[in-house]
């Protein structure tokens, strides 16, 4: 690997990345993003495919290491004051997903000039946030051939040193649910609410429902989050609205206290109806499976990263964020972690999906080092 | 009082009341109604003139009888499916504000043709749905020279028979305040709540105490209304949002409980912020006083409207909602009613700010007629 | 009527009320009570007679007016430290009901003394704090040969001015429900809530959704109490108990109010249960109707208070508490009266049912001369 | 080990359980559990010691290794309807110390009879619920010359197989604490709740912002446990009380969420007080600290059960539960063990702290040959 040419090619995927920040797309419909990438990859001279929603690039022959990177962006207003702050009101890379692709660019760069021992293809994947774009990608073929596969995430980990990497063996990541409740009461005149049918006490005592669920039914010793995320109802201050729209996520690593959860949340909207008089409509949506790392790819992960003398930390218990890289992890083995890009310093310590999240862009030349030594390392062991 | 002569005007006041319908307008800054209203009173030959944000119109010489409509919408989705339904995204004749208008401009028509016996204005005001808008016109002149105000509110009212008028000695309507209280805590995944802060659950928790002080602390005797009529905080399934935006209203006819209720109102919000470590806003919007009929007036009107066979039915307890009537009342002598235009034959029975809300149209000569009746009666006792 | 006598008689009426405080005793079965009463009835030469669980005594004869006291106490402990305090550990008079048995032996004496013009009945009643003790006498015939009833009921009431009197027309208070709930969850220890199923959590849910149902489903004008007055469950820090007991109480004067209520509490316990995975019991107990006085006994109530000088305040309102006095006044006419019997300087003030309930004795000859001037107006109008 | 003389003790060792299990006692005051437990210990002619609250006793000579047993009761009522019930009333052997103290006994026989290679010392303790009875034995210097502590614990555990070991290296049972909180109202009538100051609402509040805050402030993949145990106020339907007093456990194997937790319950009680307009007192106690076993003990007992053929279950995460026998780890090696005495065909299946809490009897014999056999195998590898 040669560490120079990675850091020379630094400024290049902060450049992509704040084009990618300013031009956040939601979903699997990504045409700006798309066409960027391809664009960028032509440019290069390779030869981009679209695939599925998403766009794999193929270095070098089969069979390949396969290294993703996920391009979707979140449905929220960006609160960061910067030069290159989203430019699509209500959508915000405020998961770092720019990133991702970004890097994924410099590699591109990096092995278009310097073959790989082995073939590397580049996954970028549309729809990580809920939509299930890795399961997308597999139909469409993305795997085929692929012998293992890499991934990682930027985010403001606590768990590591600030430019460190953080991943664990077996469950890693949690699934992760999520569910919509409506209340439907009757609109009316706030200051006749026995003529109306409020949908909001219901609303509130739900909220309430779900947190001693949390408390009182699920064992105390098992890793599950259950957050109440949306709770929209009415517009001004002399209208009953007619409806309570709730949304939240359910996230664990026992399917046992997955399946319960469903069922109880479902019995907490309907008690709640019961108990207010009032309709309710209620949809668990089952989301991503729980992110299973091979043990021996972590093996060599970590081996990679300390020789590299990046920190590396295993983790005790599995991070609650769901990923459908879970998905590529059924297939093929392969790794999944995260590198911290947080930086105290420079006040750089938002957690991911907050409007305030930013990352230490100087710290992208991490996974870029990571994932060439990772392909390396594989390629000299076969 | 030739009834003939209204009923005649009828057809007229109803296409009045659906063009408005289709174009609702919020608060002080109405200026498709005012054009509209302006030209119709013009087009009979009469002078208008714009009053504060509003438009008098005198018939006659001083002094007057003056009569008072509003002329402003809510801001809601009309949930109707009508020939003549709103054609402005988010906004509603919800209150029949269009109909209170399309019976003024009948009533102008009416006075165009037969003179009263004494000097008529009429008024018609924007602003009434928490704009204040009755004191913009004090202030701007309208009451110089009026002995008496009449005003009416259409609406689905159980109270009364069918195209039965309702009202009450004394106090008639209750104080209307508004309230809003933000919950600002931190944004972040909705797996990690411990590295955000949650706004909904305390705003849920904010709920429980409201009700629990309506409930608790106020004598449970006294008419008294709170009600939450907003709670707004995300927008998906994995993100915790930063705040949470409640509004609400108090309703009350004593001065004592509405203190209480203000002060009160701000400990919760305090109490409950503190309880979830999270910061907090709170406003009291001080709004209408108590609507207080004049007895004689009332007296007067319930004598007229007897006498034409129209129902009408003085009630025990006053009416919960608020209106900004009660400033022109505070300066001259006059009379507030309701005049109930449900049909439950023809399924129209939605109370006021329903997004199902409408009238029974064929009702709108009762109002036209009991302000001619009343006009003649007052100009005849003079 | 002579003052000077009854004002004589004062330090005697405020002893019985201090020897009857000292044995409070609980619903229908007062066997000390009932001694003390009947042993000074008979000093006085008097010939009491046991009716149902109670005592009448008759001086002159049929037709009667009578008057009527309670004598049951409640079941809690008190808190004053007084020379007359309770003996009886959990019990306490803190209704007054030992006060309103002492104006009566006082009444006894005066009327022993000083016969009436008319047949005078004393009711003296156990069992009127829930167990409908007023039925029982009318059962066992204690209003054969009345023709008007009256009672009273001391307390510190804001209402009037201290030593008047406070009465209504027409309804003056409310119907008096009572209601059981039990959640029956499984106990367990303290650190393994998911192997138990904890009966706290949803007790306290119920508590929200009564109180919300208060603000939300019953009109907001209308006289409307509900109170959970009992929430017991647990006995220490580690184990997870298997029952909450909740008890409460439901007000009003709308017979449809009422209904409502007693059907929505038992689905609001259904729906907390439900929501909460539990199993629960519901009971509401029908209980005293609303007490409705007689409008010409009001009539002569004010009459006669105002003669003698004492300030007398007729309501607006009806008061939310229940009694059973309700029953005599569904078969004969008659009026209910509260004496205030608070005094600030001395520092009584606490309302009725606290630990620390007391009165000012020295105004208990203000209900024994409205009682004799009542009858002897009745008698003087026959 | 001569595993047909500990089989042949196990009527007694019943018996013995039978017999402790009719007279539970409370805290450290256990006279006639201590009785007990002294007499049978002379007539098998051995020296017990008075030591702090309990009983010590030394089989062989110095260094000893010490067996320990926990004596005491909880304060509830037994529901199983069993000849050998507890004839105490409001107490129960619901946590098995009964079984604890029986087993001990069984060992002081045996070893009576079989002298062991190392000296050998049995702990009786008292207080093990909340009251530091261990802490009290230590100061009593019951570890003096000890190199080895032994204790278990009996349990219908899911986690092994009816009659397996349950135990865990490193930090096994959670710290526990406990907390009381008095909401301080004002006391009235149930018909007129804005005279009083209602405790019970507030309470509720309080259950809610419990639950609330351990589902959104604590990491949510950190074994932690708050439950409140006990809510009471209130007697009567028609009386609103004073005061409602809650109790609860705090369970943690982290420092940091111990001190969040104290923190932020009072700040609860504090707002949740303050969002009601009433007082309140919080009292945290601070109790026992984790339990930690000494990982080449648990080592030595993980060989030992395992070659007995007895099932041995090492668990990944910690038990909440908490135990003061921390407090011995804290000063000797040693470990901490569960047996699971239920039996699923016998329907011996409640967890600890139920009032229907009992165990398969017949399975006492495992915790009496696993702790011979730690004492040989210790003894020949000194």
């Amino acid at each position: 690997m040669k560490m120079e040419e990675i850091k020379k090619l630094l400024p290049r995927v902060i450049e992509h990345r704040r084009e990618l920040h300013k031009i956040p797309e939601l979903g699997l419909d990504l045409p700006k993003t798309i066409e960027y990438v391809e664009r960028h990859l032509k440019d290069l001279g390779l030869s981009p495919k679209r695939v599925g929603k998403g766009i794999t690039c193929d270095i070098g022959n089969p069979p390949f290491v396969a290294i993703r990177a996920d391009m979707d962006a979140l449905p929220m207003e960006e609160k960061n004051d910067l030069p290159y702050k989203s430019t699509h009101p209500g959508k915000m890379h405020a998961c770092g997903h720019d990133a991702h692709t970004a890097v994924l660019l410099g590699l591109a760069e990096y092995f278009s000039k310097n073959s790989p021992q082995v073939g590397v293809r580049l996954i970028f994947q549309a729809g990580e946030e809920g939509y299930f774009g890795a399961v997308e990608m597999i139909k469409a073929g993305a795997l085929e051939n692929v012998e293992l596969i890499l991934g990682q995430h930027v985010g403001n980990q606590a768990e590591a040193p600030e430019g460190g990497i953080i991943t664990k063996k077996g469950v890693f990541m949690a699934s992760a649910d999520a569910f919509d409740v409506k209340f439907k009461g009757k609109g009316g005149h706030g200051s006749a609410p026995h003529e109306a049918r409020d949908p909001i006490a219901p609303a509130a005592q739900f909220v309430t429902s779900v947190y001693s669920f949390r408390s009182r039914e699920i064992n105390q010793t098992h890793p599950f989050v259950t957050t109440i995320t949306k709770l929209v109802s009415g517009t001004t201050f002399n209208v009953i609205p007619d409806i309570a729209e709730i949304a939240g996520t359910v996230r664990t690593i026992s399917e046992e206290d997955r399946k319960k959860a469903a069922r109880r949340l479902e019995e907490m909207a309907k008690g709640v109806a019961e108990a207010n008089d009032i309709e309710f409509e209620f949809v668990y949506h089952w989301m991503y499976r729980t992110l299973v790392n091979t043990d021996w790819v972590v093996d060599m992960l970590v081996e990679v990263v300390s020789k590299m003398g990046i920190p590396i930390v295993q983790l005790d218990t599995p991070i609650m964020g769901g990923e459908d890289f879970s998905y590529y992890l059924e297939k093929v083995p392969g790794v999944f972690f995260f590198t911290n890009t947080a930086n105290l310093e420079k006040g750089i310590v938002q957690p991911n999906h907050s409007p305030y999240f930013n990352i230490d862009e100087e710290k992208l030349w991490v996974p870029m080092a990571v994932f060439v030594k990772m392909v390396e390392e594989y390629a000299s062991k076969k």
